[in-house]
């Protein structure tokens, strides 16, 4: 990497590559603005980035333009009330928890959340009780949390306040949101659902695909709207979709997780994806199916690409290439792709997996594939000899490695900063977390095995970032 | 207002009038950047909206672009590590408070603090100790946190791990800072500095004008670049300015409050600001100082107008106009400033408060200028007779209302929402808090007196928000 590139530099040559983008956002660029006819808002928008003046109304107490923006959600997601989120869905996500678990109070959370709700943990004094999701041992990645699972939970902790899981997963796995929001409220408790990677559900295949957590009966729903629609990143939309949390504590949470001085850029761009929904939103939602329809059988006829195409309760909007049969890792195929101009998402060990969003084009398919046909051929004779099923271990280590049932220990009050390869045995007492996906890997509280500083080793020594490891290669754990 | 209009109208709308803006952010549209040379990024921006993708770096664990834009804005405020923040200087102040006051603890803050420090307090389990600033009789608005203040508080609340204030306050009055680290260290505890409002301290009118914070010593700084600089609202840079705040806990606390997704726009934003300053910056400093002399010579020929220009250590960027003389208040005159295409920043009573930034050309300050005159004229012979000195007495009501010194009761836990109306007497159990400026005017705990509900309706029959104030008149307190 050039270390000498300006961020301005970097930003402005990537968008000259015209790449194609399987990555977040889901707008994938202005074309989709432009050839919708939000032109003229491309071509002012900094005359757009105002500051609350007589008529821009409020975020934080909203009465005319952004309460209207806030009502067209409600109206889409067929819910109570919509939030406009500018913090991400990180800081609604953060909101949601701390307006429904009381300070000193316990969440029952999936242990593969994402990092905000870790974050919300520490600010909010909340202690964690975990409940594991099923692997899917096929490709080795994580799969749903069960209501069973929930049930068990329940039944050990009747204290926790509320439960929270993501879903879709980073991978695209759902868990059954109706059978568990059952559980949880016939014991009067709250169901927070992170749906950052669904927001687009309810529409895209409906009646095939997964249902939304609006329509399963989540009391809390939070949907980055940037990662698969059509608003600009670090804009989201948090759903209140019953009466079980108090709307007004739940305000107070949020003007307190967020800047006060909310971006008019994010509003407006939550406001076009509104429209896009509201004027547009059917036909897009039919052309993106129809998209996904057509790629995933022009997949099958690209010999050794393996996609997940046989989960239930599967978001198929993320594809997912096992690379198990190419004999290469997800990260080399990554490479290979962003050589031919397609940038995927997520790596993890023989996982590749590329977000689709409203604004990817049949022509982004068939360059997709196109590629993937050219990498077939030049690898050509290197398939290696694997048993169907395995998850790609004739690639050699670093399969997908999920984060373990491991067994917690109190939260180290004295730290100290250690070299990664000297850590093991030691107790975690600040989480590490690769990232994508953001998950954290090991949490504080948990202790650091001999396997997992083999695997953030090797995680580092292929490019990916893991937070948690400073530039020394340092982690902090218990003195 | 129209409450049928979207967003998205409202927005281009505003645009399209051209209007010469006296308000955040302090870019003034998009001119500042076509005509420094960044159109192409204006152009493109949107195919900049992205993700963590290779080479975009991660900015919660900067080693290329990010890292390089930090270290740029670090040259430039010649301090030890700058950090981007993209939600907001909010964010920036509760990471800031969350890394220097263990759980628990106490915080000195100035009893004028921005809204985020009193949220921090919350996230924080922080108990404030109340700084009290001096009171600028002559105009009736908050002055200085003076030395000796925290000297006093600093006895008698010897436990008490920080010190936070901001300086420049809302109307342009900065404390002063050296003096305060010199007390705040002596005592061995940390400074925190809100400068929100002078991210641009540091060059304009060197010299002559307030120094920095940073060079002032205090131990963390954040800086609202949005708002006076050339960056998009809601991007902001944090500066640590000593070693007595370790870097780890406060990049852990920056994590935790900050989207994971962070905006590449808003990081874009912030690097082309950098770029501005590092190459343009000392000509652009240089007009600007020049246009803000030449609009105070002559706003001194318009007879009726005063505006705020003998007080030390202020910040002139700053225009304060005084409408005592011309017998109207600050809301009347930024109406008839409106309707002259001109947008002021905030009303208080009879101070209308106008924030010049680097964005601004001579062309605004004479239209300013001619707004002015024409309205004088109009006004005419509404002048009324007053005692010079006197703060807008003769208008009738409504002098700018600052946050008096209150007892502190125990906070509710038990709470309940009431109108407004009838609410004398109740202790605050949500703050109540004038937005702009976005300082509470009654805090938790304090009591809610006739004079507070005079003034608040007072407020909100002129239009303005008050946060706290439901939409139905009613506000929380305890049971």
């Amino acid at each position: 990497m050039d270390k000498q590139k300006t961020t301005i530099q970097f930003l402005m040559e990537h968008a000259d590559k015209r790449p194609v983008s399987f990555h977040m956002p889901g707008h994938k660029g202005a074309s989709l603005y432009r050839r919708l006819g939000y032109g003229e808002f491309l071509d002012k928008f900094m005359d757009c980035d105002i500051t609350e003046i007589p008529g821009a109304d409020n975020l934080f107490q909203t009465e005319g333009i952004l309460k209207r923006t806030q009502e067209r959600y409600a109206g889409l997601y067929e819910t109570d009330r919509s939030y406009m989120l500018i913090n991400g869905t990180s800081g609604g996500i953060i909101a949601a928890i701390l307006a429904s678990v009381p300070a000193g109070g316990k969440l029952l959370m999936a242990r593969n959340c994402h990092k905000s709700v870790f974050n919300a943990l520490t600010l909010g004094n909340i202690a964690p009780v975990y409940l594991y999701p099923e692997l899917i041992e096929e490709y080795g990645i994580l799969g749903a949390v069960t209501p069973q699972e929930v049930q068990r939970a329940m039944e050990e902790e009747p204290q926790a306040a509320a439960v929270i899981l993501p879903s879709p997963n980073y991978y695209g796995v759902c868990s059954d949101i109706r059978a568990i929001a059952k559980v949880v409220h016939r014991h009067g408790k709250i169901l927070i659902v992170d749906q950052a990677h669904g927001a687009h559900l309810k529409w895209l295949g409906r009646g095939t695909g997964p249902v939304s957590a609006e329509e399963a009966g989540a009391d809390i729903v939070i949907n980055s709207i940037h990662k698969t629609l059509a608003s600009f990143t670090q804009s989201a939309v948090l759903n209140l979709n019953s009466d079980r949390v108090d709307r007004y504590v739940l305000e107070d949470k949020l003007q307190a997780i967020q800047s006060t001085s909310p971006s008019y850029l994010l509003m407006a761009s939550l406001d076009i994806n509104a429209d896009i929904l509201e004027q547009q939103g059917t036909e897009l939602m039919e052309q993106w199916q129809g998209n996904l329809r057509y790629f995933y059988e022009e997949v099958k006829r690209i010999p050794g690409i393996r996609v997940i195409d046989n989960l239930e309760n599967f978001d198929y909007s993320k594809i997912n290439i096992d690379t198990g049969l190419l004999g290469i890792s997800a990260s080399e195929l990554e490479n290979l792709l962003m050589e031919r101009g397609v940038f995927a998402e997520l790596t993890t060990g023989n996982i590749l997996m590329l977000m689709t969003g409203i604004g990817n084009q049949r022509r982004d398919f068939d360059t997709l594939l196109h590629a993937l046909r050219d990498i077939r051929e030049k690898l050509g004779n290197r398939e290696r000899d694997r048993e169907p099923g395995k998850p790609g271990a004739a690639a050699g280590g670093n399969a997908g490695r999920a984060p373990e049932k491991k067994e917690i220990f109190a939260i180290p009050k004295a730290k100290q900063r250690l070299a990664l390869e000297r850590s093991e045995g030691k107790i975690c007492a600040s989480s590490i977390i690769p990232y994508p996906p953001g998950i954290p890997l090991i949490c504080p509280g948990e202790k650091i095995t001999a396997e997992d500083i083999r695997y953030i080793r090797s995680l580092r020594a292929g490019g990916e970032k893991v937070i948690g490891v400073n530039e020394n290669g340092e982690v902090t754990v218990g003195a």
